[in-house]
């Protein structure tokens, strides 16, 4: 079956994590992705974890897209590429700003080979402003950008979430970019620059706490698991692990917490009456809490949580997410064929949709894999052109 | 100016985060969003930061909305939620999965009342599965998917990220399924369900490590600020704050940051030769760096590492955010007139269009604000429909 984004052509010509990904998300909801890298395969081609020399974060970031090589830095590159960005809805690109355009592809320039083309730029700090020049990594957007800062325990250093967030979510904003900007030029025949950065994308991520420092002039405090804002919300230690409870957000919750651990005299307690209470009394609240946790194991917990409807979960290790049912059940854990490691397990397709879904379509690429059927079916060059471009170095 | 998605029309009935910031990110990009509260306001009208009984984490989530009330529970909400149905494009909710269906409104029976209508359900665990049942909130998901084993250094139990990201995430993965199934409706006239959830947007977001583990079978280790794959690469402590440091992604910033440490007796040092010895001497050049690091203040650093070209930036907190030149020359940060706060600042539009800039062009809604003119301007009741209707309490 084909997905909702059958028949929109992406150029994905980007590094690292922030472009892939959001040539990945428009590959799962079907796109027809290509992908370029140099003569020899991306910088990416060798980042761990690594299987016989071939990267295994790339491999994940790729499938989906056929991948074709082009010498970006060689004279007759721009052959190649005039006929890429013709052949383009959507060009994905995370150059520093300035590179396209000392490439000779700047907007203007798009437009006039392509008027009808979307060009998605990603960076560290956007296309304008004093430190447009700056490079860009997830860590620096989660430092600059306020997360870090939130991030920890009074006890420890401001610290960076343990996942690349702000790639991610750059890559997510880019993708919303990209089809907001698709389905203006499906009614309108034009094109435009859709211009997203991981600095952006961590300062998004305070909606409460920019309102929030004004009013109150209040730095918001590492308070590590524990919730800012009602009790108990927090990660408790169990008999043979963690887990989170979240049993604040109304009188209920915590009424329903306080008959599981069989202690209805707490609902009586006057300095637990209410959410502000709660708040202010959180730190007692979460001694009697974890005492009670300590003596059951996490399953026995999970279980009973469960029953009783209050909001909580295991905090969970890799292998323990592989063995989740639920997760294999939803198809979000799914084994893909690697061409050197065989089957491997990956993350699936993320967004659900009922009548076009997403799939996974093609396997990871190898370099260059679909450089032969790409530039002759897609792009017309002859056999004996390609030959000519392979020869002279140009893919 | 008509932002990309003038003219389509999104019905949001959600609550807490997720949903809300996938209504957000459409009516950003220009899409009207009628956000449907319950008689009253809805809880998240009472979460902190509050300024004079009025949230402001509601406020910045609702933006470019307009706002009217509806009791769902009524016996005549359905002549008020049959034509939202009609006149919606796109319905937004994130309620536990069946409520929908017990409301009389489940896709069976939306597809019924419209065919060309796109159903984007958030929720904890997604729609179908052994899990469904369960309530989720961000930090659940964070805890069960995995990145809260990852975050964290040895010494702490497993630390959360101290903003919402699995909230944001999901938002942005309904955002993205929404406009995918928008592109295929518009070629087809067909709608379609869109499932997201928290656990498999946190999910998503190890796709190195899923791989990683299965051919390793190594732990994710919790490295606190510290690469897992080069080095140095880490938060160091200046003598005024902390700063975050990248020379670790190829020879040439290594190179770069010993001769601005006047240190080029490093280049010759044979276990700090390429990317693998410096990763396992990492804890030794993390130490020569941080007593280097240490002479200096994190502007005088700053000013050094971009000189340098090397990837670096402080540590910011939210007031360091708020007086960014560059954030502010982005329309990052923009101040909205709130009803009884005044000029408060917030985070602006995000991705940025060229041709179809995002804008904010309403202020954060009052509740029920818009009731009168969405009830009788788009969905056709009279004066007195509208009057009985409130008499009633139905809205």
């Amino acid at each position: 079956m084909n997905g909702a984004l059958h028949g929109v052509k992406v150029l994905d010509l980007s590094r690292y994590i922030a472009g892939p990904y959001c040539g990945l998300l428009l590959a799962d909801m079907g796109a027809e992705v290509i992908k370029v890298e140099k003569v020899g395969g991306e910088d990416g081609r060798s980042f761990p974890p690594l299987v016989k020399d071939d990267s295994l974060y790339s491999a994940a970031l790729n499938r989906n897209k056929r991948a074709i090589t082009l010498n970006f830095r060689h004279p007759r590159a721009h052959e190649v590429l005039d006929r890429l960005m013709k052949w383009a809805d959507i060009v994905i690109e995370n150059f520093r700003p300035g590179t396209m355009e000392k490439m000779g592809y700047g907007p203007d320039r798009l437009q006039e080979i392509n008027p009808r083309l979307i060009m998605v730029r990603s960076s560290g700090f956007g296309q304008t402003g004093p430190k447009s020049h700056r490079p860009g990594f997830d860590q620096i957007g989660q430092a600059m950008g306020g997360i870090m800062s939130m991030t920890g325990t009074e006890e420890t250093p401001p610290l960076m979430a343990g996942v690349p967030i702000v790639d991610y979510t750059s890559g997510l904003h880019a993708a919303v970019g990209a089809l907001s900007a698709l389905h203006h030029r499906n009614l309108t025949g034009k094109g435009q620059v859709v211009d997203v950065s991981l600095l952006e994308s961590a300062v998004s991520m305070l909606v409460a706490q920019i309102p929030g420092y004004f009013l109150n002039e209040k730095l918001p405090e590492r308070r590590g698991n524990c919730d800012r804002y009602s009790a108990p919300s927090n990660a408790y230690q169990a008999k043979d692990g963690w887990i989170f409870v979240v049993a604040a957000s109304n009188d209920s919750l915590w009424s329903n917490l306080c008959k599981l651990m069989n202690r209805v005299d707490l609902l009586e307690a006057p300095h637990f009456k209410t959410t502000a209470s709660r708040l202010e009394n959180g730190t007692e609240i979460d001694r009697i809490v974890q005492e009670w946790i300590s003596n059951y194991k996490v399953d026995e917990l999970d279980a009973m949580f469960d029953r009783a409807g209050i909001p909580s979960g295991p905090i969970r290790n890799i292998p323990q997410i592989l063995e989740d049912d639920h997760l294999r059940a939803r198809g979000q854990i799914v084994e893909i064929e690697h061409p050197t490691a065989g089957k491997i397990p990956i993350s699936g397709v993320t967004i659900k949709l009922s009548e076009t879904p997403g799939a996974i379509r093609y396997g990871p690429p190898l370099v260059g894999q679909h450089t032969e059927e790409i530039y002759m079916d897609e792009l017309g060059f002859s056999k004996q052109e390609l030959s000519a471009l392979q020869q002279e170095g140009v893919c």
